[in-house]
């Protein structure tokens, strides 16, 4: 393996409050390039990618496995000492030997997104030139940069070939770029709960998530001091992407219209703007209070405001002339993941990518999960999961 | 006609900066009441309700048609001076001679509800213990609580009975009610786009956005004065809500991924934070900043509060041993209109309140409109209205 290995970038992690990832702190690994030319204009750098590993790059370098995260995800997609552990690592059950994603015969890798705030430069990160945090200075940037930055560092651990890209919502819009940006280099992609581009509903709910941090007085033009962001925005934020990523029928099942428990009272979350409970407090409102809470804890705002506007910007056909033109190019064989209650990439459109795949003569097969779970059924049905992506097991 | 006729309440008028009621002003009639016995408990006193009436009520006060306005929603459901206005007056193409609700054979009423803006008592109202607007002192209200309020003023006119009582979304809820509260006086209930009592999903939506207006600095625990309320707060509820008003399908054919119009740049609105347009902005941004902006000038965000709870806290069977004893009471003719497309009440769930009438005895009837405009489509799709409408007409 050859490859520039950086410093950890401590001063970044503690920059985010990450309190959920500290099992893979030991761990994290971080690769860092000079500069990146970005899509939509003008370059970034130095460019630090913070990722992990699990498995050996065989001599080939061809049996390495690409896992991409989703919107406030981080590296640790696996963890090896507690597999079975589904809170510690977001994928711990397809990854490990034996396991779809089989650290036995793969070299896993899972990096940490440009713009994330997970050990990525991100705009929590130090501008060099200024010696502060870029917060808003910090340039706008595309999935097709976040995957260029990844093609870096595949190169630099001496990968050759990815045997797998797969991941699952912002995490498919990268694995489909993956394989229309370098078709050359990825035998499979995986594209779960993911579209060519987003839906002018989707792209909605993405700016009121944004407008709510935005309207936070402590966000300061961005300008905040670690630990004193817009907590009640970025909570507001997550409390409605939270909607996004369950569905109708799954959140009737979970909560109907049960009142907050009583059990829970002393307990209890507070309202992002510190009011509510007009009347009562139902069980969804206590829920999602404490989603918003927990994402305070262990998120960059900032962060926040640029990757979910990648997501908003993400069209694959983007660079070529027609989307068939875009699609012409994957060589991969291609795996559709969509979920039948997911309204946010609606399965009828993942379908329907695959089929414009399959349209331009490209290999790609289409599964549909039957969860009543929404967006988030890619992080939940283990069992589908499996079974959905060893249609394409070799 | 009996009943006591109070003053205009032009402060209540102004706290709302109404502008878009222009039209209505000088034909707002008032009724006010001593005090409210509340659902919730505790009551509210003196209690105004602003109204419109069109027609005239018969000697046998039988040929009655109450109308029940949405969430931001105002008396002028009619315009009898411009009738083919769809502006104006938000039902008009259903209202007036020859129309459905004929008001050459109908005595038309259009109440603001209880808790509005539109010169009904509401939380912009000044309440006379202390001189200055309730604001958060206002209590909590329900739907049973607004159409008790409705009956005092039915009373107050002479009507003896509703040969039809029809509202949409929140005014289905109240619709619905009134079968239910007064089954004695109701010859028909048309209750579109409403169901027994909200999903878990719909109550989350409408959290999101009380969240955003109480975020807001400028809320000031309620107290703000008038023109100086939480306006961004507010804009970010109704870009919300304006989301959960229409469908992904609606909304994929007006605005897809397309930009704001460059000819709408000189006059484009501003993003309710001030902040906005990381990369680009979309045509859908821009339009619901303009709706959000809209909303802002003509509406208070206190009413927006309390009302958008009502919605939440609403159930039918409240006060009932079960679902089915209460619409066990139903007695009325019972119209039920769904709408294909619409999320935030779905269509499944209009339809089986119609089967759970059906299943107790009652007279209902079940009619779906085939509509990619989800919720907003009883107050767009004239025609398919109209269909639904005939299929009760006598």
């Amino acid at each position: 393996m050859k490859g520039t290995k950086g410093v950890a970038t401590v001063t970044q992690i503690e920059h985010a409050a990450v309190t959920s990832a500290r099992a893979n702190v030991h761990s994290l690994k971080t690769f860092t390039f000079d500069a990146l030319p970005l899509r939509l204009g003008g370059q970034l750098g130095p460019v630090t990618l913070a990722y992990e590993t699990w498995g050996t790059l065989n001599e080939a370098g061809d049996n390495a496995v690409l896992i991409t995260h989703a919107l406030t995800g981080n590296t640790h997609a696996h963890d090896a000492e507690q597999p079975d552990d589904t809170k510690i690592a977001w994928w711990n059950p397809l990854i490990g030997p034996g396991r779809f994603f089989d650290t036995s015969r793969y070299f896993v890798i899972c990096s940490n997104i440009l713009g994330g705030c997970y050990g990525s430069t991100g705009p929590s990160s130090l501008n060099p030139q200024t010696g502060r945090p870029y917060a808003m200075s910090f340039p706008v940037i595309t999935i097709q940069d976040m995957v260029q930055a990844q093609r870096r560092l595949i190169d630099s651990l001496g990968v050759r070939e990815l045997a797998m890209v797969a991941g699952g919502s912002i995490g498919g819009q990268q694995a489909l770029q993956w394989a229309v940006a370098y078709p050359d280099i990825v035998r499979k992609a995986i594209v779960v709960a993911a579209t060519a581009a987003l839906t002018a509903q989707a792209v909605a709910f993405s700016e009121v998530q944004r407008q709510a941090i935005l309207l936070d007085p402590r966000w300061q033009g961005g300008d905040y001091q670690p630990g004193h962001g817009p907590d009640a925005g970025l909570s507001i934020a997550r409390m409605l992407a939270m909607i996004t990523y369950q569905s109708e029928e799954g959140m009737e099942q979970r909560f109907s219209r049960q009142p907050a428990h009583p059990v829970n009272a002393g307990r209890s979350p507070s309202a992002p703007s510190g009011y509510g409970d007009l009347g009562t407090r139902f069980d969804v409102e206590n829920y999602l209070y404490y989603q918003g809470d927990a994402l305070v804890k262990r998120f960059d705002a900032n962060s926040y405001l640029y990757i979910s506007r990648a997501m908003d910007l993400f069209d694959v056909s983007d660079g070529y002339p027609s989307l068939a033109a875009a699609l012409r190019r994957v060589s991969s064989k291609a795996l559709f993941i969509g979920i039948r209650s997911d309204f946010l990439f609606p399965a009828a459109r993942v379908r329907w990518l695959a089929e414009q795949v399959q349209a331009v003569g490209g290999d790609a097969t289409y599964v549909e999960l039957d969860s009543p779970h929404g967006h988030d059924a890619f992080l939940k049905e283990w069992k589908l999961m499996t079974g959905a992506l060893n249609t394409i097991r070799e």
